[in-house]
């Protein structure tokens, strides 16, 4: 029996056998080769072999996890018809006289070190994908099969140095209960996959690959970060408690779908879902939440080779909002630039791109591209409760600059005689700190803010938090954070609502912190929304108050976040 | 006659004739060339010359205009012995068998391209010297004397491109009276040596060089940004008339040398300068400044080759701490990272530079470094009065980190015997928008704050001053920035000051608006001293207090430029 600890990728506790997924280690064949036409031959076999390959597994993954995941065997297939990487392949073989696995691998590695030397999470995952693509290549070159999760016969955890797109892609998932692996973080691709499947995982074990054989029973906590194996009886009887104890909880979590986030003295708030994409309605459905409180509509442009035509907009924007019939859809206009970037918009490279042409900036100075989307939305406000929502405002000239652009498109659409909602609310994102500090200037213009602290508490600490060397200055806790929220909450009134959609909105831990702030409506991922409704459920909003008013008091962010830690425990809150 | 507009680089107006400095356009020898032993002499003797010219320009700068300047020819002597360019250099002789010149042309270019990609003032500047030193190797290759500025006849304004520092160096200043260049601008090294000098430049004025022949008669007017070729007979008096208006202007300045900055009313408030080195101290003196506000400590690091020792840096201190026996010297610790680099420290590449590890985080990781500072300004707190700034502060938990390693630094002191004043002054930057929300906080752990309006600007409203695509974005004037600047002064009382050392503090236009939301110490570039004196001497308190309180409650920094414009006027207050 062993214990290893590593990071939470997914939640869950899961006790099952070991399957051990090793990657086979391919040699290339480095002597210089004669028949350089052989080789071209060879290589040409393995791009169509792998071209099929791709179309198969990409139609398993639409269907049993959806377009976005589809989409990037979409990227692998485009990878292969890459001019830069099908003619450096063959020139090693030409010139170079390199076998055509040799010459897979040399190319495939450069074009990797690249993309993975970009520090930028976009070109991270790039490198990722090549690296995947170059692989099959290569497999189908040398006729190597990859050992087949496809058809497992037993439930399994899987343990492996890392899980690729084409790795779990395949996977037998009735059969797949857990990962467990040497690498990744909490943003890697295994991380998202065992969220989406709702399965346990704890990665970066380091050598769990050599330490585990197939077999061997096996316990992933991913509450605790712990991997357990070959339990002794005691540890298996524990945490068999601890699995029931947490299926109970999602179980009282299930329970609370349909009811309101009300506190006990009868305070009531409003609990949305932050999307991607149409299919991500679902998830928000299922776990209760009333409405959207942020459609990124930039996985449409991002996940798209061409500019998405007004009729493509229309369609996703329609169909969101008619899964809403009753509760709020926010659409977010454009929020391009900064880290994200869009294959067909060419854009300069900046020295601080999160300070440059990011969101309504870049909009305005591509103002086709704006209109086109907000007579996108406005053709599907017919169909449900749209609300417009404007990124990266910092001060009122913005909004009004953005509403003349806005009333420009209802003209035309006037003028074409195709309906819109003409009462479709207005509202912008509160993530920089010039407009939190005129955020009573602003709400003159809008209907509704929502704070969007991940950039809030960027700008307004100065830190990139996906800059190892200072992400630990990165915190929303700290008083001047909260501070700023007040003051957005504090000019909320009848029909003006203040909501929140950054990663602080979905944290337990400042639930009861936000509430007493003031704050209306909370936005987040699908997943995180029962267990906000259980704590809001909980408590009593004038304890909320208290607690917050006590909080805009402190020193430090550490002190507060030990003070709402002491407060729920005396509130019989455990999260 | 015409009259051209240009940017406004350096103030006043000056009537002399034109003497047009063109450049002498190098051809080089393309053809292959069969003795590459013989290049390799030329180039080697090109080299010796440059290195000769380059000591002799750097002594004249040195003694001229201070050591700053003259470091820029340190630097060039660098490239010269840099192998990498000489060996390219006789790498393309040897192997390419060009010709000596075409080879320094082809390396010089490819050097320059290189750093000018990089879209980063430092690397900018060192393009442009790699340019220049290229230049001079190709000149004595080819044996071309360029056009000699050190000897005229006549008060001359200069026509050029634009000038380098080898340029500017060699000229003779007692004759020229002022610069009108094709390109430029305000941070262009034409622009800094002319406010250095004290004479009018306009700078791009696209094809001044083509339109104007020396002798013309001319007048540059950098009050207005134009210059006027050929005046007329009424074009001429009225400029004299507006020349003569100036000098009273500067006169009038001048008398208010040894006066108190008070208003008529009787609020006492004290203007003090920006430095770089101590040289700058004389500026500061000259215009009346009773202290320094800012000692930028990083040059003192920046033009050095190693790591500058305590001794060396404990004796810039001291002698800027003599200059102001009466008045308070605020020394600011090393504020490296951003766009400013030691050669001598390397630091990762990062996505966001101004959110990164600069500053006062640099220093918690290097707290060796940081140390031997801390030590150097305590050793010479005792020959004056000395208060430590610390940059990049955003929240009190920072403060508390780097006063603990101050402490441990006076221990030191106190070990060794070595004396320090035990009542040093220590404060903060207020530039980041977290430390403006709670400088209350902060406050109860230093004796002042300074406010930098740059930084606190950038942040607040995310945007890259620098990032042409953005930078309309930039505006002091800004609401938020005026609430955030009165919440910091408010914390103000006996014995606890806040100042402000930003770009803002010198800006005429913001200078009553200051003063009414309650600033008590502006620091500023020397040369603005003068200007806000004679301002703050002009009000009363009580009518600014009122100015400020207005616009508190405006929309829009354009509204308050305005109405602060207003202002002036009907306080009869011309700027």
């Amino acid at each position: 029996m062993f214990v290893k600890e590593g990071i939470i990728a997914s939640p869950g506790i899961v006790i099952a056998k070991a399957l051990v997924y090793e990657k086979i280690q391919v040699e290339v064949n480095k002597s210089k080769i004669e028949d350089a036409e052989a080789e071209i031959v060879k290589f040409q076999n393995a791009l169509k072999k792998s071209h099929e390959q791709l179309e198969t597994i990409r139609a398993k993954a639409v269907s049993e996890l959806g377009a976005e995941e589809g989409a990037i065997f979409e990227a692998h297939a485009m990878v292969l018809d890459d001019p830069e990487f099908v003619e450096g392949v063959e020139l090693e073989i030409n010139d170079n006289h390199l076998s055509a696995d040799h010459a897979v691998k040399i190319v495939t590695d450069r074009f990797y070190e690249i993309f993975d030397q970009m520090d930028d999470p976009y070109f991270s995952a790039r490198a990722a994908d090549i690296k995947d693509v170059g692989t099959r290549v290569l497999h189908n070159i040398l006729g190597i099969v990859q050992a087949d999760l496809s058809q497992l016969d037993d439930d399994v955890i899987i343990i492996a140095d890392d899980l690729t797109p084409s790795d779990t892609a395949q996977m037998d998932k009735k059969r797949v209960m857990g990962f467990a692996t040497n690498i990744g973080s909490r943003t890697s691709h295994t991380a998202i996959m065992a969220r989406s499947l709702e399965i346990p995982a704890v990665l970066g074990l380091g050598d769990i690959t050599e330490t585990v054989k197939s077999g061997d029973l096996m316990v992933v906590d991913g509450l605790t970060g712990k991997v357990c194996v070959n339990p002794t009886k005691e540890q298996l009887k524990s945490y068999e408690n601890e699995k029931l104890k947490y299926q109970n909880y999602l179980k009282e979590l299930e329970e609370l779908k349909d009811l309101d986030a009300v506190t006990l003295d009868g305070r009531k708030v409003e609990l949305v879902g932050n999307i991607g994409e149409p299919n991500d309605v679902a998830g928000v459905l299922k776990n209760g939440g009333v409405g959207v409180g942020l459609y990124r509509t930039e996985f449409l442009y991002m996940n798209s080779e061409v500019m998405p035509s007004e009729e493509k907009q229309f369609a996703a924007y329609r169909s969101v909002l008619e899964a809403f019939p009753d509760g709020p859809v926010i659409i977010r206009t454009l929020d391009i630039g900064g880290d994200k970037k869009l294959p067909y918009l060419p854009m300069d490279e900046e020295l601080n791109p999160f300070l440059g042409l990011r969101a309504i900036r870049l909009c305005f100075k591509e103002i086709g591209l704006f209109k086109i989307q907000l007579r996108a939305i406005l053709r599907a406000s017919v169909y449900g409760h749209a609300h417009i929502m404007f990124p990266m405002i910092s001060s009122i000239t913005e909004v009004r600059q953005a509403k003349t652009i806005l009333l420009d498109c209802m003209k035309e659409l006037d003028e074409e005689q195709l309906p819109y909602d003409k009462a479709v609310k207005v509202g912008v994102m509160i993530e920089i700190p010039s407009a939190a500090i005129a955020a009573d200037i602003i709400s003159k213009e809008v209907d509704f803010f929502s704070i969007g602290t991940n950039d809030l508490c960027q700008y307004t600490l100065a830190v990139d938090r996906m800059n190892q060397d200072v992400s630990y200055l990165y915190d929303p806790f700290n008083p001047a954070i909260l501070r700023l929220i007040k003051q957005v909450t504090a000019t909320s009134k009848d029909n003006f609502f203040t909501g929140m959609c950054g990663e602080m909105a979905g944290d337990p831990l400042a639930a009861i912190l936000l509430l007493g702030l003031g704050l209306y409506e909370f936005s987040m991922s699908a997943l995180s929304i029962p267990q906000i409704k259980k704590i809001i459920r909980s408590v009593r909003y004038e304890d909320a108050k208290k607690i917050a008013q006590a909080a805009l008091d402190m020193e430090t962010g550490e002190e507060i976040m030990d003070f709402v830690k002491d407060s729920m425990k005396k509130l019989n809150l455990n999260i």
